[in-house]
C-alpha cells in the first residue's frame, strides 16, 4: 500500500488489522470503535492520552487461570522446596496435606490455611530476595496440562489488543487480585506492562538495615488485598484518576466494570467468558478460581461486552 | 547557533544552560555530570531510560515549608469552613484552639491532636469531593508572608531540575509525607508530574453505591504514613523499582536517600538546605517541619549533595 493511502487510511481498519486473531463480531467491534472514537482528534468522545487508561486483570483475562492460579502453583512449589527446613510441616497443617499432594484437604482450612501457604511462602524475606524466586521460579515453572511455561499460556488475542491500545496512546495497567511482586519481575517481558503500572495484592514490608546494607523486609501480614471492591481502591490509591477501559473475566472484577463505566464519558467494560473446552477450559465456576455469575447476568443490561473465547477468538495461544 | 553545532554540542554544557538558576559550584557540578554519564550512550554509568527514576520529597524541597506546611495552612482553613456544621467543636479540643486562632495549645495534644484535625478536614466524603475541595483551595490560597499563591512558592532551580531530568529521559516521582490526594490535584500543572507519579501518605477508602452510583468513601483512618523509613516502602509499593536519584530537605528523607543510593551503579542524593533567612527560610529544625540533624551531619560521609540555597542558588522563585 503507498503512503498516501495509509495515511488517509479509515483509522477503524487500522485498528481492527491489529487485532486479528478476534473474529469478526460484535466485540471486535465494539473494540475498534471504542478505541477509535476516544482516540480521533474532534470526536466528541475524543479523551487526551494522558486519560487514556485501561486496566486489565491478569488471571483467566490475560493468562490461565485453570485448574489452579499460577500463583497458587507457585505457593506449591514453594512449599516442596522450602519443606526440608521446615520438618515440622510433615506433621502441621496445611502443610502436611500439600507436602501429601492432597490439595483439596490442604484447603479444607479455609482462608486461614491459604494465609498460611501464602505468608509462609511469600513473606519472611527480603523484596530482592523474593524476586530473585520469582525470577528463577517463573523461567521455567510450566503448566500441568500442557507443558508449556506459565508465560506462554497467554490469550494472543489480548496481547494484540494491549499493542493496539498502546499504539493508540492508551496506557496499561493490570489490576490483579495476584500479588504485586509476584507479578512484577515478568510482566514487562511478557506484556510490556512496566512494573510501575501493576497492582496487586501485598503484603506489608518494613525498612531495615542488615549489616549496614538497607533492605525492606516482607512482614508475614497483609497489606492490601486487590480483589472484588478492592480493585477500585487499588486503582485509586496507583493511578489516582479513573480508567476508562476495564477488561476481566470474573465476579473478581464486577466492582472495577463498575467504577469504570460509570464515569463520565465514553467507557468499555469487557468480560471474556471462558466458554472454549476445546481449545482453553469453559467454566463460569472455578474450582478454585472466582465465579462468573453476576457479571454474565448484568453485562448487557450494564452495556459491557461478553467474549466468547470460542466464538471471537481465531486462535488463543501465540505461536 | 547553528544546527551541526548544536547537535554536536557538549552534551554536560547542555545540561548545564538548563540549570541557569543554579550558580556554578560542587553541587550544579555534581548534578551536571550524573546527568551527563548515566545518559551517555556507552558510558559505564549508563542508564536505560526505564531505569532513570528520580523521587522528589515536596514540602522543603519542591515548595516552601515554613512557617507551617501548606497542608497545615489547608487543615486550618477547612476547620474554619466547616465549623458552622459543628457547633460542638467551639468547646471541643483541638478544634475550639484552632477556631481561637491559638495553634500552639490545638497542637499541645500532640499527635492524636494532629490526627484528629487530619481526619476532621479529609475523611468522611468521596474522594470527588475531596479532590474537588482540594482543588479549589489550592486555586486561591495564599502564602501568610508573602502573599503570593502557594503554587508560587515553588523553587525555580528545581523546576528546572525537573524539566532537565525529563529532557533527558527520568521519570519524576513525588515521595511525600503530605497527603497523595492532596498533591495530585495540581502536582500535573504545577510540575509536569502526573497524579499517578504522586506516593504520600494516605487514609484507607471504601468502595459503595450512593444512589446506585459507585464512590468511594474517605475512612478516617490511616492507610499509609509516608515518612522516614515509610519512603522506602512506599516507593517500593508504587514503583516496584529503586530509584537513582533522590531529593529532599530533611531527615524525614533521609531512609530515602539512604535507599536510594545503595543501590548498585551511579546514584546521586541531595539534600536542599534552607540556609537563606533573606530570600526565603533559615532553618535546620523548624517549629513544626522536620529536622535537618542527621542528614547535615552525614551527608558528606555518605557521598549527598548538600544544596546552599543561599550560595548554589542564583534565584529562589520563578517569575
Amino acid at each position: 500500500m503507498e503512503e498516501s493511502n495509509m495515511t488517509q487510511r479509515d483509522p477503524a481498519a487500522a485498528v481492527a488489522d491489529g487485532l486479528s486473531s478476534w473474529n469478526d463480531g460484535a466485540a471486535k467491534r465494539a473494540l475498534v470503535e471504542f478505541i477509535t472514537r476516544v482516540t480521533e482528534q474532534g470526536s466528541p468522545d475524543f479523551v487526551p492520552p494522558l486519560e487514556r487508561i485501561a486496566v486489565f486483570d491478569n488471571d483467566g483475562t490475560l493468562w490461565v487461570e485453570q485448574p489452579l492460579y499460577v500463583q497458587a502453583f507457585f505457593v506449591l512449589d514453594r512449599i516442596s522446596a522450602l519443606a526440608p527446613q521446615h520438618p515440622e510441616w510433615r506433621e502441621t497443617e496445611p502443610f502436611a496435606s500439600v507436602l501429601k499432594g492432597d490439595l483439596p484437604a490442604a484447603l479444607a482450612g479455609g482462608e486461614s490455611a491459604i494465609v498460611e501457604l501464602v505468608m509462609a511462602t511469600h513473606a519472611g524475606m527480603t523484596t530482592e530476595e523474593f524476586e530473585q524466586v520469582a525470577v528463577d521460579w517463573i523461567a521455567t515453572a510450566r503448566h500441568p496440562l500442557t507443558g508449556r511455561l506459565h508465560t506462554e499460556m497467554v490469550y494472543q488475542p489480548m496481547l494484540e489488543l494491549l499493542t493496539c491500545l498502546r499504539a493508540n496512546g492508551f496506557t496499561i495497567w493490570i489490576a490483579s487480585a495476584g500479588g504485586i511482586e509476584f507479578m512484577r519481575p515478568w510482566t514487562e517481558r511478557v506484556y510490556g506492562i512496566p512494573r510501575e503500572n501493576v497492582i496487586g495484592s501485598s503484603i506489608k514490608t518494613k525498612y531495615e538495615l542488615r549489616d549496614g546494607r538497607p533492605v525492606l523486609v516482607r512482614l508475614p501480614e497483609l497489606n492490601f488485598l486487590g480483589d472484588k471492591a478492592g480493585k477500585p481502591v487499588g486503582i485509586q490509591q496507583h493511578i489516582g484518576r479513573r480508567p476508562i477501559a476495564a477488561f476481566g473475566n470474573s465476579d473478581g472484577d464486577f466492582e472495577m466494570l463498575e467504577w469504570v463505566t460509570s464515569g463520565a464519558g465514553l467507557r468499555i467494560g469487557l468480560f471474556v467468558h471462558h466458554d472454549d473446552a476445546v481449545r482453553e477450559f469453559a467454566y463460569e465456576r472455578g474450582a478454585v478460581t472466582g465465579h462468573f455469575d453476576r457479571g454474565l447476568a448484568e453485562a448487557s443490561g450494564r452495556g459491557w461486552i461478553v467474549v466468547s473465547m470460542k466464538r471471537d477468538w481465531r486462535k488463543v495461544f501465540p505461536g
